[in-house]
Protein backbone atom coordinates (compact mmCIF):
# COMPACT_ATOMS: atom_id res chain seq x y z
CA UNK A 1 0.00 0.00 0.00
CA UNK A 2 1.39 3.24 -1.09
CA UNK A 3 1.58 5.94 1.78
CA UNK A 4 0.86 9.56 0.14
CA UNK A 5 2.08 12.64 1.18
CA UNK A 6 -0.69 13.92 2.91
CA UNK A 7 0.76 14.09 6.64
CA UNK A 8 -0.89 15.03 9.77
CA UNK A 9 0.09 16.50 13.33
CA UNK A 10 0.41 14.18 16.24
CA UNK A 11 1.52 14.88 19.65
CA UNK A 12 4.16 12.90 21.60
CA UNK A 13 2.68 13.56 25.22
CA UNK A 14 4.16 12.44 28.71
CA UNK A 15 2.44 13.01 31.98
CA UNK A 16 4.32 13.25 35.25
CA UNK A 17 3.05 13.21 38.83
CA UNK A 18 5.50 14.02 41.28
CA UNK A 19 6.14 15.69 44.65
CA UNK A 20 2.54 15.58 46.25
CA UNK A 21 2.33 17.17 49.03
CA UNK A 22 -0.08 15.54 50.47
CA UNK A 23 -0.84 12.03 50.68
CA UNK A 24 -3.71 11.80 47.77
CA UNK A 25 -3.12 9.86 44.49
CA UNK A 26 -3.51 11.61 41.29
CA UNK A 27 -3.87 10.04 37.72
CA UNK A 28 -3.11 11.19 34.49
CA UNK A 29 -4.35 10.23 31.45
CA UNK A 30 -2.17 9.70 28.13
CA UNK A 31 -3.85 10.46 25.10
CA UNK A 32 -2.75 10.58 21.58
CA UNK A 33 -4.64 14.08 21.25
CA UNK A 34 -5.52 15.34 24.75
CA UNK A 35 -3.36 16.49 27.75
CA UNK A 36 -5.40 16.99 31.17
CA UNK A 37 -4.40 18.64 34.24
CA UNK A 38 -6.04 18.15 37.32
CA UNK A 39 -5.21 19.78 40.83
CA UNK A 40 -6.49 18.87 43.31
CA UNK A 41 -8.18 21.16 46.24
CA UNK A 42 -7.63 18.72 49.20
CA UNK A 43 -7.52 21.17 52.23
CA UNK A 44 -11.17 21.93 52.42
CA UNK A 45 -12.45 18.72 51.16
CA UNK A 46 -10.13 16.85 53.67
CA UNK A 47 -11.89 18.76 56.69
CA UNK A 48 -15.37 17.32 55.21
CA UNK A 49 -14.26 13.73 55.52
CA UNK A 50 -14.67 13.56 51.68
CA UNK A 51 -11.19 12.02 49.27
CA UNK A 52 -10.75 15.28 47.03
CA UNK A 53 -9.15 12.92 44.58
CA UNK A 54 -12.63 11.18 44.06
CA UNK A 55 -13.72 14.06 41.98
CA UNK A 56 -11.07 14.83 39.73
CA UNK A 57 -10.48 11.23 38.95
CA UNK A 58 -14.35 11.08 38.08
CA UNK A 59 -14.16 14.28 36.64
CA UNK A 60 -11.00 12.77 33.77
CA UNK A 61 -12.85 9.34 33.36
CA UNK A 62 -15.53 11.38 31.96
CA UNK A 63 -13.33 14.10 29.62
CA UNK A 64 -11.79 10.65 28.35
CA UNK A 65 -15.06 8.91 27.83
CA UNK A 66 -16.85 12.29 25.91
CA UNK A 67 -14.11 12.76 23.84
CA UNK A 68 -15.34 11.07 21.01
CA UNK A 69 -19.36 12.11 21.79
CA UNK A 70 -21.07 13.79 18.79
CA UNK A 71 -22.24 16.13 20.43
CA UNK A 72 -18.53 17.48 21.79
CA UNK A 73 -17.71 17.72 18.34
CA UNK A 74 -14.18 17.93 19.99
CA UNK A 75 -14.64 21.46 21.31
CA UNK A 76 -12.76 21.69 25.03
CA UNK A 77 -15.68 23.79 26.28
CA UNK A 78 -18.43 21.50 25.63
CA UNK A 79 -16.35 18.51 26.45
CA UNK A 80 -15.90 20.17 30.18
CA UNK A 81 -19.85 20.44 30.43
CA UNK A 82 -20.62 17.19 29.42
CA UNK A 83 -17.88 15.82 31.53
CA UNK A 84 -18.71 17.77 34.88
CA UNK A 85 -22.31 16.96 34.20
CA UNK A 86 -21.64 13.18 34.04
CA UNK A 87 -19.56 13.72 37.69
CA UNK A 88 -21.40 12.47 40.80
CA UNK A 89 -18.46 12.52 43.19
CA UNK A 90 -18.30 14.86 46.24
CA UNK A 91 -15.29 17.62 44.96
CA UNK A 92 -14.13 20.22 43.51
CA UNK A 93 -11.10 20.84 40.91
CA UNK A 94 -9.69 22.73 38.30
CA UNK A 95 -8.81 21.66 35.25
CA UNK A 96 -6.92 21.72 31.68
CA UNK A 97 -8.13 20.38 28.43
CA UNK A 98 -6.23 20.30 25.48
CA UNK A 99 -7.91 18.90 21.61
CA UNK A 100 -5.62 19.14 18.86
CA UNK A 101 -7.07 18.91 15.61
CA UNK A 102 -5.34 17.15 12.79
CA UNK A 103 -4.56 20.63 11.15
CA UNK A 104 -2.52 21.34 13.98
CA UNK A 105 -4.79 23.75 16.22
CA UNK A 106 -4.68 22.87 19.64
CA UNK A 107 -8.48 24.27 21.69
CA UNK A 108 -8.04 25.26 25.07
CA UNK A 109 -10.44 25.20 27.96
CA UNK A 110 -9.11 25.80 31.22
CA UNK A 111 -10.89 26.88 34.64
CA UNK A 112 -8.73 27.58 37.46
CA UNK A 113 -5.20 27.79 37.96
CA UNK A 114 -3.92 24.89 35.75
CA UNK A 115 -1.69 26.78 33.01
CA UNK A 116 -0.30 26.09 29.44
CA UNK A 117 2.74 27.41 27.30
CA UNK A 118 3.69 27.16 24.05
CA UNK A 119 7.03 27.33 23.54
CA UNK A 120 8.43 27.81 19.68
CA UNK A 121 12.54 27.98 18.78
CA UNK A 122 13.53 28.49 22.13
CA UNK A 123 10.72 31.51 23.09
CA UNK A 124 7.51 31.10 25.03
CA UNK A 125 5.04 32.43 22.20
CA UNK A 126 1.80 31.99 24.16
CA UNK A 127 0.74 31.85 27.78
CA UNK A 128 -2.83 30.96 29.46
CA UNK A 129 -2.90 31.94 33.28
CA UNK A 130 -5.06 30.83 36.36
CA UNK A 131 -8.14 32.66 37.10
CA UNK A 132 -8.61 33.03 40.70
CA UNK A 133 -11.63 34.49 43.07
CA UNK A 134 -8.16 36.74 44.60
CA UNK A 135 -4.69 35.63 45.46
CA UNK A 136 -4.47 31.48 45.84
CA UNK A 137 -8.45 30.96 45.61
CA UNK A 138 -8.74 29.64 42.26
CA UNK A 139 -11.61 29.02 40.39
CA UNK A 140 -13.13 25.23 40.41
CA UNK A 141 -15.70 23.01 38.91
CA UNK A 142 -17.49 21.54 42.04
CA UNK A 143 -19.78 19.34 42.87
CA UNK A 144 -21.29 21.99 44.88
CA UNK A 145 -23.74 24.63 42.82
CA UNK A 146 -21.38 27.53 44.42
CA UNK A 147 -18.33 26.53 41.97
CA UNK A 148 -17.54 27.46 38.98
CA UNK A 149 -18.75 25.92 35.12
CA UNK A 150 -17.79 25.57 31.89
CA UNK A 151 -18.89 29.35 30.79
CA UNK A 152 -16.69 30.64 33.58
CA UNK A 153 -13.43 28.31 31.20
CA UNK A 154 -11.21 30.70 29.25
CA UNK A 155 -11.57 29.19 26.14
CA UNK A 156 -9.00 29.66 23.15
CA UNK A 157 -6.52 27.92 20.29
CA UNK A 158 -3.43 28.45 19.21
CA UNK A 159 -2.12 26.93 15.84
CA UNK A 160 1.18 24.71 16.63
CA UNK A 161 3.74 24.17 14.17
CA UNK A 162 6.57 21.32 13.66
CA UNK A 163 8.83 21.41 16.78
CA UNK A 164 6.23 23.40 19.33
CA UNK A 165 6.62 22.26 22.79
CA UNK A 166 3.71 22.41 24.90
CA UNK A 167 4.15 22.67 28.73
CA UNK A 168 1.29 22.42 30.66
CA UNK A 169 0.79 22.21 34.56
CA UNK A 170 -0.54 23.29 37.70
CA UNK A 171 0.34 26.32 39.60
CA UNK A 172 3.07 23.67 41.43
CA UNK A 173 4.84 24.47 38.65
CA UNK A 174 4.18 27.63 37.13
CA UNK A 175 4.64 29.46 40.75
CA UNK A 176 8.21 28.00 41.25
CA UNK A 177 9.71 27.93 37.65
CA UNK A 178 10.37 30.72 35.52
CA UNK A 179 10.00 31.07 31.96
CA UNK A 180 13.92 31.15 30.99
CA UNK A 181 14.25 27.99 33.05
CA UNK A 182 11.61 26.70 31.06
CA UNK A 183 13.10 26.98 28.00
CA UNK A 184 16.92 25.97 28.96
CA UNK A 185 15.13 22.76 30.19
CA UNK A 186 13.36 21.99 27.26
CA UNK A 187 16.61 22.82 24.86
CA UNK A 188 19.01 20.89 26.97
CA UNK A 189 16.34 17.26 27.64
CA UNK A 190 16.38 15.20 24.43
CA UNK A 191 12.91 14.04 24.87
CA UNK A 192 9.48 15.03 26.21
CA UNK A 193 10.03 12.37 28.90
CA UNK A 194 13.72 13.68 30.04
CA UNK A 195 11.71 17.46 30.01
CA UNK A 196 9.01 16.58 32.45
CA UNK A 197 10.69 15.23 34.62
CA UNK A 198 13.73 18.05 35.01
CA UNK A 199 10.69 20.86 35.20
CA UNK A 200 8.73 18.94 37.86
CA UNK A 201 12.21 18.31 39.80
CA UNK A 202 13.40 21.81 39.32
CA UNK A 203 9.73 22.72 40.44
CA UNK A 204 10.07 20.69 43.55
CA UNK A 205 13.68 22.17 44.40
CA UNK A 206 12.40 25.74 44.20
CA UNK A 207 9.53 24.82 46.15
CA UNK A 208 11.13 23.88 49.12
CA UNK A 209 13.85 26.38 49.10
CA UNK A 210 13.33 29.71 51.29
CA UNK A 211 15.67 31.98 50.00
CA UNK A 212 14.66 31.32 46.18
CA UNK A 213 12.83 34.64 44.70
CA UNK A 214 10.40 32.57 43.10
CA UNK A 215 7.08 33.74 40.70
CA UNK A 216 5.07 32.97 43.72
CA UNK A 217 7.07 35.61 46.16
CA UNK A 218 7.47 38.09 43.30
CA UNK A 219 3.71 37.94 42.61
CA UNK A 220 2.69 37.73 46.25
CA UNK A 221 4.75 40.79 47.21
CA UNK A 222 2.70 42.83 43.94
CA UNK A 223 -0.19 41.92 45.77
CA UNK A 224 0.96 43.36 48.89
CA UNK A 225 2.08 40.52 50.73
CA UNK A 226 5.86 40.69 52.41
CA UNK A 227 7.97 39.82 55.14
CA UNK A 228 7.18 42.35 58.70
CA UNK A 229 7.74 46.12 58.66
CA UNK A 230 10.91 45.57 60.80
CA UNK A 231 12.52 42.76 58.91
CA UNK A 232 12.12 45.25 55.94
CA UNK A 233 14.24 48.13 57.59
CA UNK A 234 16.90 45.07 57.93
CA UNK A 235 16.74 44.32 54.06
CA UNK A 236 14.60 41.37 54.08
CA UNK A 237 11.91 40.62 51.60
CA UNK A 238 9.41 37.75 51.45
CA UNK A 239 10.78 35.34 48.69
CA UNK A 240 10.49 31.55 48.77
CA UNK A 241 8.83 28.68 46.55
CA UNK A 242 5.59 27.82 46.89
CA UNK A 243 4.87 24.12 48.48
CA UNK A 244 1.92 22.83 46.39
CA UNK A 245 1.22 19.47 44.21
CA UNK A 246 3.59 19.51 40.93
CA UNK A 247 1.95 18.28 37.87
CA UNK A 248 3.50 18.52 34.49
CA UNK A 249 2.42 17.25 31.25
CA UNK A 250 4.87 18.04 27.97
CA UNK A 251 4.00 17.23 24.40
CA UNK A 252 6.35 18.12 21.37
CA UNK A 253 4.47 18.97 18.06
CA UNK A 254 5.25 16.19 15.28
CA UNK A 255 4.22 15.63 11.49
CA UNK A 256 3.71 12.33 10.84
CA UNK A 257 2.90 10.96 7.07
CA UNK A 258 -0.14 8.75 7.48
CA UNK A 259 -1.71 6.53 4.92
CA UNK A 260 -4.74 6.88 2.64
CA UNK A 261 -5.09 8.59 -0.50
CA UNK A 262 -8.33 11.29 0.05
CA UNK A 263 -7.87 14.33 -0.19
CA UNK A 264 -7.66 17.33 2.44
CA UNK A 265 -4.29 19.03 3.73
CA UNK A 266 -3.28 20.52 6.81
CA UNK B 1 -39.29 48.85 15.10
CA UNK B 2 -38.83 46.35 17.66
CA UNK B 3 -35.39 45.70 19.06
CA UNK B 4 -35.10 41.94 19.38
CA UNK B 5 -32.88 40.55 22.61
CA UNK B 6 -30.59 39.36 20.16
CA UNK B 7 -27.07 41.17 20.82
CA UNK B 8 -23.44 40.71 19.29
CA UNK B 9 -19.88 41.93 20.75
CA UNK B 10 -18.83 44.92 19.03
CA UNK B 11 -14.97 46.59 20.48
CA UNK B 12 -14.67 50.00 22.14
CA UNK B 13 -10.93 51.03 20.66
CA UNK B 14 -8.72 53.26 21.18
CA UNK B 15 -5.17 53.38 19.88
CA UNK B 16 -2.41 55.56 21.19
CA UNK B 17 0.90 56.70 19.48
CA UNK B 18 3.24 58.32 21.93
CA UNK B 19 6.96 59.15 22.88
CA UNK B 20 8.40 58.22 20.03
CA UNK B 21 12.29 58.17 20.20
CA UNK B 22 13.24 58.99 16.71
CA UNK B 23 11.35 61.38 14.83
CA UNK B 24 9.12 58.96 12.46
CA UNK B 25 5.85 59.75 12.12
CA UNK B 26 3.78 56.33 13.10
CA UNK B 27 0.13 56.15 12.32
CA UNK B 28 -2.70 54.18 13.38
CA UNK B 29 -5.88 52.94 12.31
CA UNK B 30 -9.37 52.77 14.60
CA UNK B 31 -11.28 50.17 13.21
CA UNK B 32 -14.17 48.98 15.02
CA UNK B 33 -13.15 45.56 14.73
CA UNK B 34 -9.14 45.64 14.06
CA UNK B 35 -6.41 46.51 16.10
CA UNK B 36 -3.34 46.95 14.62
CA UNK B 37 0.10 47.76 16.30
CA UNK B 38 3.17 48.27 13.82
CA UNK B 39 6.18 48.80 15.05
CA UNK B 40 8.99 50.65 13.08
CA UNK B 41 12.45 49.24 12.41
CA UNK B 42 14.12 52.26 12.00
CA UNK B 43 17.44 52.27 12.31
CA UNK B 44 18.70 50.01 9.85
CA UNK B 45 16.16 51.61 7.47
CA UNK B 46 17.68 55.03 8.24
CA UNK B 47 21.23 53.94 7.31
CA UNK B 48 19.90 53.17 3.98
CA UNK B 49 18.42 56.73 3.62
CA UNK B 50 14.59 54.69 3.23
CA UNK B 51 11.93 56.30 5.13
CA UNK B 52 10.95 53.63 7.61
CA UNK B 53 7.26 55.09 7.87
CA UNK B 54 6.71 54.00 4.43
CA UNK B 55 6.59 50.26 4.85
CA UNK B 56 4.26 50.17 7.64
CA UNK B 57 1.80 52.60 6.83
CA UNK B 58 1.11 51.22 3.33
CA UNK B 59 0.91 47.72 5.33
CA UNK B 60 -1.30 49.01 7.42
CA UNK B 61 -3.49 50.31 4.84
CA UNK B 62 -3.66 47.38 2.84
CA UNK B 63 -4.81 45.71 5.76
CA UNK B 64 -7.35 47.79 6.16
CA UNK B 65 -8.51 47.74 2.71
CA UNK B 66 -8.66 43.71 2.39
CA UNK B 67 -9.93 43.36 5.61
CA UNK B 68 -13.80 42.66 3.90
CA UNK B 69 -12.06 40.86 1.31
CA UNK B 70 -13.61 37.87 0.09
CA UNK B 71 -10.90 35.44 -0.15
CA UNK B 72 -9.47 37.29 3.55
CA UNK B 73 -12.65 35.58 5.26
CA UNK B 74 -11.85 37.49 8.46
CA UNK B 75 -8.69 35.61 8.72
CA UNK B 76 -5.84 37.51 10.26
CA UNK B 77 -2.93 34.91 8.53
CA UNK B 78 -4.84 35.41 5.32
CA UNK B 79 -5.48 39.10 5.47
CA UNK B 80 -1.40 39.47 6.39
CA UNK B 81 -0.30 37.50 3.58
CA UNK B 82 -2.29 39.63 1.08
CA UNK B 83 -1.79 42.66 2.79
CA UNK B 84 2.00 41.68 2.81
CA UNK B 85 2.04 41.37 -0.71
CA UNK B 86 0.85 44.28 -1.95
CA UNK B 87 3.01 46.61 -0.21
CA UNK B 88 5.46 47.75 -2.72
CA UNK B 89 7.51 50.23 -0.09
CA UNK B 90 10.84 49.28 0.93
CA UNK B 91 11.03 48.46 4.80
CA UNK B 92 10.17 46.13 7.22
CA UNK B 93 8.09 46.35 9.81
CA UNK B 94 6.71 44.11 13.20
CA UNK B 95 2.34 43.60 12.93
CA UNK B 96 -0.09 42.26 15.05
CA UNK B 97 -3.67 41.84 13.16
CA UNK B 98 -6.65 41.35 15.81
CA UNK B 99 -10.22 40.47 13.98
CA UNK B 100 -13.40 40.37 16.44
CA UNK B 101 -16.00 38.13 15.14
CA UNK B 102 -19.45 38.63 16.23
CA UNK B 103 -19.56 35.56 18.04
CA UNK B 104 -17.69 37.23 20.54
CA UNK B 105 -14.21 35.60 19.31
CA UNK B 106 -10.78 37.58 18.58
CA UNK B 107 -8.44 36.11 16.12
CA UNK B 108 -4.72 37.27 16.13
CA UNK B 109 -2.48 37.13 13.78
CA UNK B 110 1.52 38.32 15.12
CA UNK B 111 5.28 38.48 13.24
CA UNK B 112 7.62 39.59 15.69
CA UNK B 113 7.58 41.59 18.75
CA UNK B 114 4.40 43.19 19.32
CA UNK B 115 2.01 41.94 22.45
CA UNK B 116 -1.55 41.46 23.48
CA UNK B 117 -3.22 40.74 26.49
CA UNK B 118 -6.47 39.61 27.59
CA UNK B 119 -7.01 41.06 31.66
CA UNK B 120 -10.71 39.50 32.91
CA UNK B 121 -11.67 40.62 36.35
CA UNK B 122 -8.67 41.86 37.00
CA UNK B 123 -6.44 39.49 36.23
CA UNK B 124 -4.08 38.58 33.05
CA UNK B 125 -5.77 35.31 31.76
CA UNK B 126 -3.96 35.36 27.91
CA UNK B 127 -0.76 36.20 26.77
CA UNK B 128 0.85 36.40 23.14
CA UNK B 129 4.82 37.21 23.26
CA UNK B 130 7.40 38.79 20.79
CA UNK B 131 9.06 36.60 18.29
CA UNK B 132 12.81 37.17 17.90
CA UNK B 133 15.72 35.37 15.98
CA UNK B 134 18.03 36.69 19.31
CA UNK B 135 17.81 39.06 22.21
CA UNK B 136 16.37 42.70 20.89
CA UNK B 137 16.09 40.86 16.67
CA UNK B 138 12.43 40.61 16.16
CA UNK B 139 10.82 38.70 13.51
CA UNK B 140 9.52 41.02 10.56
CA UNK B 141 7.87 41.37 7.35
CA UNK B 142 9.96 43.46 5.20
CA UNK B 143 10.37 44.36 1.62
CA UNK B 144 13.59 42.02 1.38
CA UNK B 145 13.26 38.27 0.71
CA UNK B 146 15.24 37.60 3.72
CA UNK B 147 12.30 38.77 5.95
CA UNK B 148 9.50 36.72 7.78
CA UNK B 149 5.69 36.18 6.29
CA UNK B 150 2.64 35.53 7.00
CA UNK B 151 3.85 31.69 7.50
CA UNK B 152 6.11 32.63 10.26
CA UNK B 153 2.94 34.14 12.17
CA UNK B 154 2.16 33.16 15.87
CA UNK B 155 -2.01 32.88 15.22
CA UNK B 156 -4.08 31.80 17.58
CA UNK B 157 -7.85 32.81 18.87
CA UNK B 158 -9.29 33.72 22.16
CA UNK B 159 -13.04 34.14 23.40
CA UNK B 160 -14.01 37.33 24.60
CA UNK B 161 -16.17 37.80 27.57
CA UNK B 162 -18.17 40.86 28.46
CA UNK B 163 -16.40 43.46 30.18
CA UNK B 164 -12.67 42.03 29.21
CA UNK B 165 -9.71 44.16 28.11
CA UNK B 166 -7.54 43.89 25.18
CA UNK B 167 -4.49 45.40 25.68
CA UNK B 168 -1.84 45.33 22.44
CA UNK B 169 1.25 46.78 22.00
CA UNK B 170 4.89 47.63 20.52
CA UNK B 171 7.69 45.92 22.72
CA UNK B 172 8.03 49.75 24.16
CA UNK B 173 5.37 48.68 25.85
CA UNK B 174 5.51 45.79 27.41
CA UNK B 175 9.53 45.72 28.10
CA UNK B 176 9.01 48.56 30.43
CA UNK B 177 5.70 47.57 32.43
CA UNK B 178 4.36 44.77 34.27
CA UNK B 179 1.23 42.97 33.98
CA UNK B 180 0.52 43.94 37.54
CA UNK B 181 1.01 47.80 36.71
CA UNK B 182 -1.45 47.01 33.70
CA UNK B 183 -4.10 45.86 35.79
CA UNK B 184 -4.12 48.82 38.59
CA UNK B 185 -4.06 51.16 35.76
CA UNK B 186 -6.91 49.57 33.70
CA UNK B 187 -8.71 49.28 37.19
CA UNK B 188 -8.03 52.76 38.14
CA UNK B 189 -9.32 54.41 34.89
CA UNK B 190 -12.56 55.44 33.42
CA UNK B 191 -12.85 54.14 30.41
CA UNK B 192 -9.90 52.57 27.21
CA UNK B 193 -8.88 56.20 26.37
CA UNK B 194 -7.39 56.83 30.03
CA UNK B 195 -6.28 53.36 30.12
CA UNK B 196 -4.24 53.95 26.93
CA UNK B 197 -2.72 57.20 28.05
CA UNK B 198 -1.43 55.88 31.59
CA UNK B 199 0.08 53.04 30.11
CA UNK B 200 2.12 54.94 27.39
CA UNK B 201 2.88 57.43 30.10
CA UNK B 202 3.70 54.79 32.66
CA UNK B 203 5.89 53.18 30.34
CA UNK B 204 7.76 55.99 28.99
CA UNK B 205 8.49 57.12 32.58
CA UNK B 206 9.58 53.53 33.15
CA UNK B 207 11.62 53.85 30.10
CA UNK B 208 14.29 56.88 30.99
CA UNK B 209 14.21 55.54 34.36
CA UNK B 210 18.01 53.89 34.70
CA UNK B 211 16.97 52.31 38.06
CA UNK B 212 13.99 50.96 37.37
CA UNK B 213 14.31 47.52 37.20
CA UNK B 214 12.18 46.62 34.13
CA UNK B 215 10.89 43.51 32.45
CA UNK B 216 13.42 44.30 29.79
CA UNK B 217 16.53 44.44 32.39
CA UNK B 218 15.17 41.44 34.11
CA UNK B 219 15.12 39.54 30.90
CA UNK B 220 18.39 40.95 29.25
CA UNK B 221 19.85 39.83 32.58
CA UNK B 222 18.39 36.42 32.23
CA UNK B 223 20.04 36.14 29.06
CA UNK B 224 23.41 37.05 30.26
CA UNK B 225 23.77 41.02 30.02
CA UNK B 226 25.04 42.28 32.92
CA UNK B 227 27.10 45.46 34.32
CA UNK B 228 30.56 44.72 34.69
CA UNK B 229 32.05 42.24 37.13
CA UNK B 230 33.85 44.51 39.61
CA UNK B 231 30.43 46.73 39.78
CA UNK B 232 28.70 43.45 40.25
CA UNK B 233 31.22 43.33 43.18
CA UNK B 234 29.71 45.88 44.30
CA UNK B 235 26.60 45.05 44.73
CA UNK B 236 25.21 46.84 41.28
CA UNK B 237 22.81 45.10 38.10
CA UNK B 238 21.87 45.83 35.27
CA UNK B 239 18.59 48.15 35.55
CA UNK B 240 16.93 50.38 33.71
CA UNK B 241 13.77 50.69 31.68
CA UNK B 242 13.95 50.54 27.54
CA UNK B 243 14.09 53.68 25.35
CA UNK B 244 11.61 53.00 22.41
CA UNK B 245 9.06 53.76 20.72
CA UNK B 246 5.88 52.94 23.03
CA UNK B 247 2.65 51.78 20.86
CA UNK B 248 -0.52 51.07 22.69
CA UNK B 249 -4.03 49.62 21.51
CA UNK B 250 -6.17 49.32 24.49
CA UNK B 251 -9.94 47.86 23.56
CA UNK B 252 -12.92 46.64 26.07
CA UNK B 253 -15.60 44.53 25.21
CA UNK B 254 -18.90 45.06 25.24
CA UNK B 255 -22.31 43.66 24.10
CA UNK B 256 -24.51 45.87 22.63
CA UNK B 257 -28.44 45.30 21.39
CA UNK B 258 -28.68 45.00 17.49
CA UNK B 259 -32.26 45.33 15.76
CA UNK B 260 -33.07 42.64 13.48
CA UNK B 261 -35.06 38.95 13.91
CA UNK B 262 -33.32 36.81 11.81
CA UNK B 263 -32.09 33.90 14.36
CA UNK B 264 -29.09 33.20 15.37
CA UNK B 265 -27.40 33.84 19.20
CA UNK B 266 -23.57 34.70 20.55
Amino acid sequence: MQKSSRSRFSLQVVGKILYLQQAVLVEYLELQMVCQVILLSTDRWAEKDVNPALFSRELMRNSSNFLDDDEVNRDPQILLMKAHAATSSVGSATVIIAVLEKTGTLKIASVGDCGLKIIRKGQVVFSIYPQEHYFDCPYQLSSEAAGQTYQDALVCSVNLLEGDTIVSGSDGLFDNIFDQEIISIISESPGVDETAKALAELARKHSVDVTFDSPYSIEARSRGFDVPWWKKLLGAKLTGGKMDDITVVVARMNTVAVPGAEGGSI
